[in-house]
C-alpha cells in the first residue's frame, strides 16, 4: 500500500530482528547459540507426537471445533489448575487460544480500547506492548529497578493508575527478567486492582518451570479474583510443541463469555489436534514437566557459575527461563551490542531496548534454550567480546 | 469482570446462537439438517490426513514457524495463484494466517483504526462487520437489492466513499447470498478504489466451489492491485481441515510486510503441521478440488428443484456454497423463523438478520453442507412448517 498504514508506528517484530543478526554470523567461533526466542530445544515426548499424529487422522478433528476451545481440554485445564493452585477454578471461567499472546491479544480487546491505559512495568514483554500499539490502547510504563529485583511496588502502581486506566499487566516468572514474583505481592497488587476498579492480567507462560511442588500464588482463591484477575498461559513451552499453538486464559465466567466474540473473530478456534491431545498430556506427563523444570533449574546454576568470572558482566535478576544481564559496554545501545554478539560471536540475546525504556544496559539471555555445555561456551565468547579482554586473543 | 467489557456491544457469534436452537430440536422429523456454518460434510481426503499426522510427529513442525508463513507454503500458495488466475504473484505478497476470518482482522488491523470507516455491503459477513465493531472501527452499510441479484452498484459505492473510508470489503463468491461477482464488477470496483484512494479488500473464501476452469476474475494483472487489493483466502473449505485453521492473504508487499506485526502479536505464527502438508496438497489434489465443485454444483440444482415447486419460497440468489431464499412469513422477524424451523422442524439455518440491515425477509441456506436427498427433505420439512400448508398434516 502506497500510504502509511496502521501498523507504522508499531515496533518491528523483535525476534525477526534478532534473525537478522545471528544470520550474519559465519561460524567462526563455532555453532551459533541462539538465546534469543524462548524455545524448548528438546522435542515434545513421543507419547505426545504420537497422540497429535492420531488426532490429525481423525476426521473429527479436522472440523471446526467450540470457539472457546475443546469441552474436553477446558475441563482438564480448570481440574489442572484447580489442583494446582489449590483453588477451585470452573471450567467456564477457561478460554482456549492459539497460543499466549493470543490471550493477551483477546484479552486486551475486552478489557481495553482506544483512549483507555494499561499499566505495563517496564522491562516489559514487547508483544504487550505492541498489541497495545495497534489497538490504540495507551501502554503507560511503570518502571522498575534493577536494585529492587525488577518487582513493581505497590504504591507507585497506585499512583500510575487513573480514571483511563483499564488493567494492569504482570508477568511471573517474568519474561524478560526472570524474576518471580512473590504471592504477597501478587497478593497486594490484585487487591489493589480490585480497590481501584482495574484488572489484574497475569501472564504465567513460564510457570510450569517452576517447581512444581510450590503453588506459583493464590490469586485463584482470592474473592477478588473473579471480577479482577485474568491469568494467561501458554502450552507450547511446558509440552515443547509450539508449532502447534494452543494456550489459555482463565478469567471472569462473564468475560469469558463475551470473550466468545474476540475469538470467533480472530480465528473461530484454536486448532484441534493439540486440543484433542492436551487432556492425555496434562494428565500423564506430569514427570516431563517435572523434569523440564529440573533441567532448566540446572542450566539456571549453569549460567550463575558461568558468569561469576566474567569481568564488567553482572546477572541483574534470573528466573525460571531468562537471566537478564547488565553489559559492560557502558552507553553503547544495547540493540548494538546485541548485534554484534550475534554477527561476530554466534551469541544471539535480545537487546533491553527491545523490552522498552530505560534498558539500554542490559540483554535478555533465553538461557533455558541451551545445555550446559553451551552455557559455558556463551560465557567464553562473551569474555572474548569484553572490552577489558583482548579480543583478538 | 462486574463491568461492561469493551466487545459489550459487539453482536453474539451467530453460529453459536443457531447451535443453541438446533440444540433444541427433538428429532420428530428425522435428523437434524444443518445448513448454519458452513461446514465441508466430507473428511479430507485420506493422503492429506496421513501427510498431516506425519508432520505432526516431526520434531522440527512442533517448533515456532517465521510469522508469515513457511517459506514453502507461501511459495506453493504464490504458484498456485498465478497459475489459476493468469497473473505473476510473488510469495512476498502471501502471508499465512489462522483461516480467512484471521487473514481479514489482520488486514483491518492494517487497513483501518478509529474514527475510520470500512464500507460493507449488506447483506454483509457477521465477522467481518463483528471485527469493525470491535476495532472501533465504522461498518458503513452499502444495502444491496434482490432485484439486482445482491450486486454492488459502482456509483452508489462511490458515493458512499468520503475521507473517512480507508477500505471496501467484497465477498466472491458472496456469503450469505452465493452471488458470483463478475469479472467485469470487480474490475471496475477496484479501479473506482484506486482513483479513491482506499483498499479493496475481496474474500474468496469459496472460490474454489467454482469451476476450477475459469478463472475467478482478472484483478492480480492489474496495475492496482499492488497498492489497492487484498485477497483473502482460506485452505479449510478447499481442503476440508477448517480444524487446522489455516488460511492466507495477498496483498502489496510493503503491507504483508507490516502485517508482520498484526500476526505475530495475534499468534506469532499459524499452526504448522498443516501448513507442512499444504504444498503438497495445492499440487496434488487437483481432482479433489474439482470433485468438491462439481459435487457442489450439483447441490445447487438439487435446491433449486426442490425449491420450485415450494410455495412461498423463493431464492433470491444462490452460489457456489449458499442459496439466499425470501421465506413466506410475512412480517415474523427472520431469527423467529430461523429458531422455529431448526426447533420444531430441524432444519438449522441463518436468519437474514444475522447479515445486517434489511436482511428480515431472508434466510442463508449453506446448501453445500448436505447431500442431495437431505436437500429434499429439508424442501418437505419447509412445506410441512409453511403457511399455506397445513402444519398439522
Amino acid at each position: 500500500m502506497s500510504r502509511t498504514t496502521r501498523l507504522a508506528r508499531v515496533s518491528v517484530p523483535p525476534i525477526a530482528q534478532a534473525g537478522r543478526w545471528a544470520a550474519l554470523y559465519d561460524g567462526r567461533h563455532g555453532p551459533l547459540a541462539d538465546c534469543s526466542q524462548a524455545v524448548p530445544n528438546r522435542p515434545p515426548p513421543p507419547e505426545l507426537a504420537e497422540r497429535l499424529a492420531r488426532a490429525a487422522l481423525e476426521p473429527a478433528i479436522a472440523r471446526y471445533g467450540d470457539i472457546l476451545g475443546d469441552p474436553a481440554l477446558r475441563a482438564a485445564y480448570a481440574a489442572h489448575v484447580s489442583a494446582r493452585y489449590g483453588a477451585p477454578v470452573d471450567p467456564a471461567r477457561v478460554a482456549i487460544t492459539s497460543g499466549c499472546n493470543q490471550a493477551f491479544f483477546a484479552a486486551m480487546l475486552a478489557l481495553a480500547g482506544p483512549g483507555d491505559a494499561v499499566i505495563l512495568p517496564a522491562p516489559w514483554y514487547f508483544n504487550h506492548q505492541m498489541t497495545l500499539d495497534m489497538l490504540g490502547v495507551d501502554a503507560r510504563a511503570l518502571p522498575l529497578d534493577a536494585a529492587s529485583g525488577f518487582l513493581p511496588d505497590p504504591a507507585a502502581l497506585d499512583a500510575l493508575i487513573d480514571e483511563r486506566t483499564r488493567a494492569v499487566v504482570l508477568v511471573s516468572p517474568n519474561n524478560p527478567t526472570g524474576a518471580v514474583y512473590p504471592d504477597a505481592l501478587l497478593a497486594d497488587i490484585l487487591a489493589l486492582c480490585a480497590r481501584r476498579g482495574v484488572v489484574l492480567v497475569l501472564d504465567e507462560t513460564y510457570r510450569d518451570f517452576l517447581a512444581e511442588e510450590a503453588r506459583p500464588h493464590s490469586l485463584f482463591g482470592r474473592r477478588e479474583a473473579e471480577d479482577h484477575l485474568v491469568a494467561l498461559y501458554s502450552f507450547s513451552k511446558t509440552y515443547a510443541i509450539p508449532g502447534h499453538r494452543v494456550g489459555a486464559l482463565i478469567g471472569g465466567a462473564a468475560l469469558v463469555a463475551e470473550l466468545e466474540k474476540a475469538i470467533d473473530c480472530i480465528q473461530i478456534c484454536a486448532p484441534r489436534p493439540a486440543q484433542a491431545a492436551l487432556p492425555w498430556a496434562i494428565e500423564a506427563l506430569g514427570d516431563f514437566r517435572r523434569a523440564s523444570a529440573a533441567e532448566i533449574g540446572r542450566r539456571g546454576e549453569a549460567i550463575r557459575d558461568a558468569f561469576a568470572p566474567l569481568s564488567g558482566w553482572r546477572i541483574r535478576q534470573i528466573g525460571a527461563y531468562f537471566a537478564y544481564v547488565e553489559h559492560p559496554f557502558g552507553d553503547e545501545p544495547s540493540a548494538a551490542v546485541a548485534a554484534r554478539l550475534a554477527e561476530a560471536f554466534g551469541v544471539v540475546v535480545l537487546p533491553g531496548s527491545f523490552f522498552g525504556p530505560g534498558q539500554e544496559r542490559f540483554l535478555r539471555i533465553a538461557f533455558a534454550n541451551v545445555e550446559e555445555p553451551a552455557i559455558r561456551e556463551i560465557a567464553r565468547r562473551l569474555a572474548l567480546a569484553s572490552p577489558a579482554l583482548d579480543a583478538s586473543a
